[in-house]
């Protein structure tokens, strides 16, 4: 299903593209274009508000819309778009609710569990059969056991990163960190810098706690652009950003250490909080990165993870170092869930003493390198692709295809075929990177997701030769 | 400690007592108290608002403070305090925090557990065991597990409430569960009614969502005073009550079908949201009550609820009815913190189904109603005693004593012995309850407990002996 001013704005784009409206020309007028493609004069705002944000189109006051330099060569500060509400459509929460999850496939339930999972459920089982009298009649504090949080802070001191344990609260998994970060640091209204593209879970949190996005570019390779960041923050008083230095999704992104103290001097020169998206660290195909929060020295960088990505999306346990709002944040934990459960976070620490994550780790290091090998392998023959991420940690990689591919056609048209793909808008809340896709490699190359992989050249082929309005 | 204003206000309630101002009177004037007192402007009128709060003292504007009719007979319109901000003081929030969740004595980790828990983990540690392939790498649906939530049905159809595993969305817990029911259908500075006295968690939730209180008397055998909810409606726009019919603490008042389908019509008249908290529902020692939301026919109440009064409090498992917010609700589930663990439900699930939950509740009614027996001989023993709730379900009973005995201050030397109260305070927004405690009879009357138990009568004289300013 396309919306009209969707249809409006890729005939605009074709427009553009065939050069009946060079760089520099002005576009008709909005009356113009309601009278010509007989459409509303909401729907041809719509559609040029859409092209604006995503740089392709400049309004100039009491003049009208001009078509901005080509596209494939912005200057950053023309692809940064003004802070706005978060909107996420309809669509793109049904994608998200149903399928962001899968990656090609969905879940499949067989085959042996990995040995690690078989050792870490030992430990919950031993956890569960140790509690004693009452003890499950008592909610755990509020920061979570004392136990897990001393193995979190020692596996943090392996990585270069010195905290203890009272720095550190326990939370249901990274997701629920970054909302009580959010809670803690930022108002309604307040202005929040996310990555461009970025977590669309960040996203849908901003929508529902009223907080304004300003997306920064990111390049698929070092992350966040900190020259960019700065524009952003000589424009507009930014709250908090959000970012996620090491291997960030969709792209893999490995932020370097020069562009890591760069945003700390900005944050400290303006007074903005750092909200750094841990998660992915431990997937770090030779080592586990040190985080941006070792290099905190002023209490101002929030620092959320968990063990989803690395271990177990089922253990619903993540952790978070709350610098200076680490009170409020432990205090929001209390509030909106009271405590966390104690059996199930003493089994995870007799795991991580006993040794059991770290050499999860380490077989798990070479085995995610290996399943990226083989996606670079494909991806390398797929038409229409103008370039790929090709990560050192991580579980996924961004491959921009030429302009005119639809990713969100071919979306539905994987979905007949029982393919799951995670269309490029998802990460963005401007509708950019319509000719983008996430492709993940967190999973085994079977047989059945190599047939998956295997459809996906066609569907590109498809997308391209859609027909345009 | 006792801050200055809290002097005043004991000084003020003292002259009221020994009729230095009778009912009518006016006090002197602002200016006066300072001079006369040599406090700030501040402080006096910090005493004057919490005393006109209370309903002792009444504000006639550009003439003074007078006072009210007598505190034993207060109508109840004169009881009611306007819509307020809710500011749960410095001290308040330490005894939540550090010592509102044990009762008597802190907690002892000895003995043998339960039966019930027993098998509970055996089923739980089943799960773990029937993990498979790469189940532990996707997350649980939003909604939660289809199984648990059909057997929560089920258990829901036998205390009279038909209901759907679609309409039930698990949480972290029923504190959880009440967070997502106010987030869902209140705005901040929205007013909301609660019970008073009533549970000191919502309180706190209605502060960190910028939520305002209006605080609508119960009576400790049948809960919140339909008579005076209405009065709060004619005054007030309301935009939720929050409610606990069945045993709510601290009293462990059952609110009688009359008032349920009352305040079901006021509600329907003055378009306002019914959050029923009905963690204390299986607690009954005869039976589980049907909840109100059996007698919601316009999908305007939220019920919540979990298994930790009745179970476990280490499970933190809750789950939530939404009525028209439903899909808001579990959309911010999703965002806040994505999924739960689906091995924990699907353990659950199967105790549910074996009839271990059944059981358990059966054997635990009369363990229960036998503990709070004790208690209640206790209780009839204690000094300056007024009187105290005698529940048919629930873990506690709310005992008020004479007006000059004061809690805090009990609270104090108690935990100077080592013995762990929970103040009447701890219940309003107001500063009522100052001569009220909660006592509970969760827990087994063993030699430790019935000792600290024996010690209270001793702080009860020692409270009301204390000096007064």
């Amino acid at each position: 299903m396309t919306y009209r001013y969707q249809q409006l704005e890729k005939w605009i784009l074709q427009g553009i593209r065939d050069q009946r409206w060079p760089p520099g020309e002005r576009l008709p007028s909005i009356r113009e274009l309601c009278e010509y493609k007989q459409l509303s004069k909401a729907t041809v705002m719509h559609a040029l508000q859409r092209l604006e944000a995503q740089g392709i189109l400049e309004a100039r006051p009491k003049s009208g819309y001009y078509v901005t330099h080509p596209a494939n060569t912005p200057s950053v500060s023309s692809r940064i778009a003004p802070p706005r509400p978060v909107t996420v459509s309809d669509l793109l929460l049904d994608i998200m609710q149903r399928s962001a999850a899968f990656d090609l496939l969905p879940m499949l339930n067989a085959g042996d569990l990995p040995v690690a999972m078989v050792s870490l459920n030992r430990c919950i089982g031993r956890a569960l059969r140790r509690q004693k009298g009452s003890a499950h009649q008592y909610y755990d504090q509020p920061a979570g056991d004392a136990e897990l949080r001393k193995q979190l802070a020692l596996h943090a001191a392996r990585r270069g990163w010195s905290t203890g344990r009272d720095q550190l609260c326990i939370t249901s998994g990274c997701q629920h960190a970054l909302f009580l970060a959010l809670m803690a640091c930022c108002e309604p209204g307040d202005v929040i810098a996310v990555e461009a593209p970025g977590f669309y879970g960040v996203l849908q949190l901003l929508q529902q706690l009223g907080l304004k996005a300003v997306e920064v570019p990111t390049t698929i390779d070092s992350g966040m652009d900190p020259e960019a960041l700065e524009q952003v923050l000589t424009k507009w008083k930014v709250r908090a950003c959000v970012l996620s230095p090491a291997f960030s999704t969709p792209s893999g992104a490995l932020m370097p250490e020069q562009s890591r103290r760069r945003i700390l001097e900005l944050a400290s020169r303006h007074d903005m909080a750092v909200i750094e998206d841990d998660i992915y660290a431990d997937t770090g195909f030779t080592e586990t990165p040190p985080p941006i929060k070792a290099l905190d020295t002023e209490e101002r960088v929030i620092l959320c993870s968990s063990f989803s990505k690395s271990l177990s999306r089922d253990l619903r346990l993540g952790w978070i170092s709350g610098a200076r709002w680490h009170e409020r944040i432990q205090h929001l934990k209390l509030v909106t869930q009271l405590a966390s459960s104690r059996y199930l976070q003493q089994g995870v620490a007799e795991f991580m003493a006993d040794g059991g994550y770290a050499s999860h780790l380490r077989r798990q290091r070479s085995v995610l390198s290996a399943r990226r090998d083989q996606l670079m392998r494909e991806l390398s023959r797929w038409p229409h692709v103008q370039s790929f991420s090709r990560p050192a940690g991580g579980l996924a990689s961004w491959v921009e295809f030429s302009p005119d591919v639809d990713v969100l056609a071919m979306y539905h048209q994987a979905l007949k075929q029982g393919v799951v793909l995670t269309p490029g808008p998802l990460f963005s809340v401007s509708g950019q990177y319509r000719n983008c896709l996430r492709i993940s490699f967190a999973h085994p190359w079977d047989e059945k997701r190599l047939e998956a992989l295997a459809k996906v050249p066609q569907l590109i082929r498809h997308a391209k030769a859609g027909p345009i309005l």
